[in-house]
Parts: structure tokens; sequence; C-alpha cells
């Protein structure tokens, strides 16, 4: 069995070490104000992978992520590269200009022990919890839509010459070892027989082993696998789900973006999109005799409407004001004639991306009920039969957006589908 | 005026020193024989950014080529990136285990000197001045057609897992220097009005400037540029024309892959199909009173369809039995009900492959009418009018092939539509 090698000089924090870590930095100290013994330091990660410390003081705190060796859960027999949080803080770094007030402050990256220092969100939660339990955030949608057109935008040959953009490219290139658990976990292993899917049984077992026999809706599959590896349109997130983002009221912060790398720029899109449908086709498993969570489902549709019309706008007016790049350069389109044809040609690339969000949106709805890890959405709801009804709604829609994309051509195509498909 | 840096160890070679540095070389040594004081040494380099020597001894010759830090043409005020040596190697190695007949051997490579010492290729010739002279090679066609497939399929997802190619992606995205040649040269300055530009004038006056506010041409141009840069589907040659291969009557050698780099497919496919169908409309201009060269461009057009035939059925065939990548993995497609989707799955990605060649084929062929570097198929046509005549329906071809790409669903569309706007 392998256990995790470490490089010299990295070694887990514990809250005696992390307190000699951050007493050093003077920036950060400045901060929390006090002495680091009067500090208050809390492990609160409860991901997979990574330590996740709250230190507080006298006036401020800050929030410490480092990267573990291996899997938390597994333990060091499952080895996981450290480099993550490299790469993780190469992605704030890269899309700070664009996105800074959108991302939490990052106050010093330790590169001998994969840990970052940054900003504690507070009284932010996870927004999947938030969609759970009901709760609405006015700003969403046009926060998410805005955050996923600027960092696109701006790392994208749109804007930028490529020169910039290949030197991205060969830095996030070594981003390896998360991108094969992407490759693995969305694109193949919920279209096999594999022992480390799961799904509700029985409840869903035929329509499971219907899926792994489904040749067309494996091929758009593969298809979507096999874009998701060969295009670098822009810098991604890479892991956009509801997750990946902090709320309160009236401010969107995302976060843990370590399987950034350069991709389809409907990756990221169809990651927060598709896991907003599946907060809509759970709702009926949260439902409560007082709540009947119908008015939440049509807030939720708003919101993939407004989320995919901001992108989309937002988008096209930073292409208008910033054509710096090597796509359409600039030069090339000079003259008065030439602007109903460009204007078209920009139109026709954002819808591609469209379509993009869909089939990326729909792979990632059928991983997180058929494959390795789900969603809290659905395994909150204790009721099996109640939770595979859920379920196979998401899934047959999820179904119907890989093989017939020719049905939906509007984000209104869309939502006009998911009541169908889900009641 | 810039003047180009050299890193410390480069010098540019003279007889005296390459023969220093080949007689350290007992492989090398061993080939030519005799003692170096009895070499003879020729520079033979017609290129615009190359030293290149032929080095014979009383058994056998070798090659030398070397870069030059800056465009030859234009002496050290044009600095040009020494590497381009060293991804020409890397090109080399990565598809040697694939195409080794079909590439010169390489013997050493210098990487303080930036120079490869290689197989003298004897009797070859540049294919380019052989089709010029109206000459044929039986096995031309099909061994292009299967070198694109074999070093195209071996490099991409379908044949390797992705971790592989990234880190191919990430050695190449280095060679920036070749790669802003290509963006400049072939999809950006042929469109706008630019010193580095030429054409026959005053015979293509007007349908250059009529290219030049073609918006609908210009995007579909710029819609291929985008595409050059933002997908990465297999390690290319990156200037597959016919000046980059060696023939003798039964032999083909791919040269000169310095502009190398992880591109889309159709990218080699267009630079060769092009190339043919330059050669094609530029044979009117080499036409004697003995041979009208009829029977050539019928010959031409048959490369061309072998060409493309070759390297489909070839793609094809190594993807049935090398499929041992990441793309459609072979296991999600295990079972024998999935056979049919597979099958046509692979098929449309390789129509994809067959639009892009179309459309990256017309690219090339108008920057070598209206932008920087020209071709000898034309230069060498001394009658401006006649050229101009040649050009011009080259010209016209291209321009369909970029604006109304629906017309073009099989080889046999584009063949058919040759001979009409050519003549």
């Amino acid at each position: 069995m392998p256990t995790a090698q470490v490089p010299a000089g990295y070694r887990i924090l514990d809250p005696k070490s992390l307190l000699a870590l951050i007493g050093d930095l003077n920036d950060v100290r400045a901060l929390i104000a006090g002495r680091p013994e009067e500090w208050q330091v809390r492990e609160v990660g409860d991901g997979n992978l990574n330590l996740v410390f709250i230190v507080e003081g006298p006036r401020g705190s800050i929030c410490v992520k480092q990267a573990l060796p291996y899997v938390r859960a597994a333990g060091p027999s499952w080895p996981m590269a450290l480099d993550r949080a490299f790469f993780e803080n190469s992605y704030y770094r890269a899309v700070a200009p664009y996105v800074g007030e959108l991302i939490p402050k990052v106050y010093h990256y330790d590169a001998e022990l994969y840990c970052t220092v940054m900003e504690r969100l507070s009284p932010h939660i996870i927004l999947r919890h938030g969609l759970i339990a009901g709760r609405r955030y006015p700003n969403l949608a046009r926060d998410m839509g805005q955050f996923v057109a600027r960092s696109c935008f701006f790392t994208s040959d749109c804007a930028q010459p490529f020169e910039h953009k290949f030197d991205g490219i060969s830095l996030f290139a070594g981003n390896k070892a998360l991108i094969r658990i992407s490759v693995d976990l969305i694109f193949t292993d919920p279209y096999l027989v594999s022992e480390r899917n799961r799904h509700t049984s029985p409840q869903l077992d035929d329509v499971v082993s219907d899926f792994r026999c489904d040749g067309p809706l494996k091929v758009a599959a593969a298809q979507f696998g096999q874009k998701f590896l060969s295009q670098t349109q822009a810098l991604l997130h890479g892991d956009l789900h509801t997750g990946s983002v902090m709320v309160t009221d009236s401010d969107t912060r995302v976060i843990d973006p370590e399987f950034a790398f350069y991709g389809p720029i409907g990756f990221d899109l169809g990651a927060f999109f598709g896991n907003l449908m599946l907060n809509w086709y759970s709702q009926p498993g949260h439902a409560t005799p007082r709540d009947d969570r119908a008015a939440h489902q049509e807030w939720l549709l708003e919101q993939a409407k407004i989320f995919w019309t901001t992108f989309r706008s937002s988008f096209l007016a930073l292409w208008s004001e910033h054509a710096q790049g090597d796509a359409f350069p600039a030069a090339m389109f000079s003259s008065p004639g030439d602007a109903p044809a460009l204007k078209s040609a920009r139109s026709a690339f954002v819808d591609s991306l469209f379509a993009d969000m869909l089939g990326f949106s729909a792979c990632k709805m059928i991983r997180r009920i058929v494959g390795f890890a789900h969603v809290a959405d659905f395994d909150g709801i204790q009721d099996a039969p109640l939770r595979g009804d859920c379920e196979a709604g998401a899934l047959a829609m999820a179904r119907l957006l890989l093989t017939h994309p020719e049905q939906f051509h509007s984000i209104d195509d869309v939502l006009g589908a998911v009541p169908r498909s889900g009641r």
C-alpha cells in the first residue's frame, strides 16, 4: 500500500506550529491584534483533503488552509499531491485583478507547508447549505455570472496576447493529480460498474443500469470529457459547485480553486448551473408541512436564468471594451463595415458556451447521483424512496440535456423542461 | 534596434568548430569514416532562420542544422529565439516511435549550440520543388496521410492518458516565439494593411482590398485563429507545407518541425492539403508547349484525396486498436451494444477534423498569396498577369472554403469545386 511522500520542509500544522507561523507575519499579526498566546485556534475542516484552521484574536480572525498529503477520510494509504495548494494559490493570484471582491483575500502563501493564510469569511456559510435550507441570496446569481464572465474573459484569448495564456497553460498543466480526479469521477466512473460508485438502491438500480448501456448517452458524456481535456479557452476554477461558494445575504465569495486549469469555459458555467439544478430537484425532499418549497424552486429557476444572462451580457460587454487578445484581433475588424459580422461571431462564440454549459452541467448532475462524491442536497434526504424520486428527476433531465441538445437553444428552453421532467 | 541576446556557451558554428564538435561524437565519426581533416563541409541553408551544413567523408555524410539567434535575411537586428531548435528536437523525439521511418534520424542534439546532428537525406529534394517541376511521387500522399494520422493519434487523448499529453502541452507551450509568427502571419496580417504583406500588384489589388473588408471572411479566418490557440488535440508539426517534406521517387521524410506545439489536428492536415492546392493553382504558370500540366493537376487532385482518405482510415484504424487514452475510455464502451454509438462518435470526430482541414488550408492558401511569406509555386511564375490569374483562382477557392463550409461535406465536394473556381 503506497504512503504519501512529502517534500523536505513540509510538516502537518498543529495549533502550536500554526501560531509560530502566523506570529512571524507582521501584517497578519496586526490584523488579529494581541499576542499569539491569547489567540484561539480551531480546526474546522470538513472536506476530504485539507486542514482548515480559524485563528481568532482580540481584533480579528484569519483562516489557514493546509493541504494534507493524503485523502483525509482514507488516511496516509491514499496519497494526494500537495501541490494542489500551489495551484489554488496560483489561481487566486491570477484572477484577483478581475474578481478580487468575489474571492477571499490571500495574506500569505507558504510554499514549503503548502498552506494559505487568508481572509476568514464570516458570517458566511457554504451556499449549498443555504440553498438546502431554502434561503435566498439576492445578489448570488448576478455575482456568479460576473465571476465566471470576468475570470474567464480576462484569462482567455479574447483579452490577452496568447503568450500570457500559454505561460498559464504551461503552469496549470502540472495540476495533473486533481485533473485526474475530474477525468475519472466526472467523465468515466459514473458510466461504468466501479467500486467507487454508489447510488440510492434499490430505487435507482434500474435507471443506473440503463444509463450504463445507453450508447448515445455515454458518447455524449465522453465528448464532453474529450473537450474538457483538449480546449484551453480560459483559466477555470475547475470545481465551481455550490459547495465552493460562501455567502451572506449580500456577499458572495468563491473558494477552493484547487482544481484550477485551462479548459473549456462551459465547464465552470456547467458546474454552477448543474448544482443549481441539483438543488432544484432535491427540494421536494426538504419540504415541510409549512413550506412545500415550490416558491423556492421558482426562485432557483430565476437564479439559473440570471446566472446565464449575466454571464452572457458581461462577457460580451467585456469583449467590446477589452478586445486586446489574439482571438478576433481588434485591428482585423476596425472598419465600420466589419461590426455586424464581428458582433454575430462573438454571439456565436457565447452561444457555443451555452451549449457547453448544458452538457457539462448534465455530466456534473449525473456524477453526483451515481458516482463517488454525492451532494448534501440529496444525501440529506433520509427517506430513500423520496430521495430516489428526486434523484431520478435530475437524472432524467441530465440525460435529456446530453442526448437531445437540439431541444435547448435558450435558457427558457431549459427552464421550461425542468418542471416537466422533474414532476 | 534590438540585437539578439544569446546564452553563454552558444557560438555560431563555422566549418572548423563544426568538425571539432562532430569529431567528438563517436557514432557519427564511425558513420562518416576517415579523419575530420579529410571531411568536406558545405553550408547549404536556404531558409530564413538556420545554418545547415553537410559533412561528407569517405563512407557517409551527415547534416547539421543550427539555429541562428536572428532572422538570417535580416541580420542581428531581427532577433529570433534559439530555443526553436530545442522544440524541433523535442518534436522529433516525441513522434519518432510512431513515424520514425518518415522523419530523419537524429544522431545528436547539442543543447548549448542549439544544433542538431542528423541524417543527411540524399538524393532527396524538397517536395515543393518536385511538384513545381511536375514530378510525381507515388507514395507521397499515402505516406503523408499516415504521418499526420500516426503523429497526431499517438499524441492525442485517443491514445494516451492525459497526464502524458499535459506534460507535452506544458513543454511545447514554451514555443511562443514561433507560435507568435504563426498567429501574426497566418491569422492576422493577411487581413490587414501591413508593411509585411505583399501581393502581385496591380493584378490582385482589387481582390486583396476586397478581402480586407469582407467581414464574414475575416470572421471565419479569426475563428480558425482562435481554434489554433485554444485546442490541444495533439502534438503538431506546426508548419507542414510542401517545403517541409523531402522526397525521392519512393521515400518521404518530414523535416523542420520547429513550429511544433499542441494544437488542432486540422492545422497540420490543412497545411499539407492547402499547399497541394496552391501547387494545383500554380500549374498553368509552369506549363510548357510540351506539357500543359493538366495531367499533373489531375494527379495532384488524386493525391489530395489519397492524403485525406489515408489519414481518415489510418486514424480510425489506430483508434480501434490503441484506444488507451482518456478520450472515449475503452472501459466505458465495452458492452457489445455500445459499438454502433462509439463507431459513429469516432467518425463524427474525424469529420470535424475534415472541416478543420479545409478551413485551415484556406487560411494557409491566403497567407501565401497576400501575406509576408510566399511560395515558390507562384513566385516562380515570372509573367505577373499569369501569376495573378493563378493566385486569384487559389484565393477564390480559399474564400469559398472559409465562407461556405456547408458546401463541403466530402473530399469529392472539394475536388469538384477546384476546377470550377480555378479555371
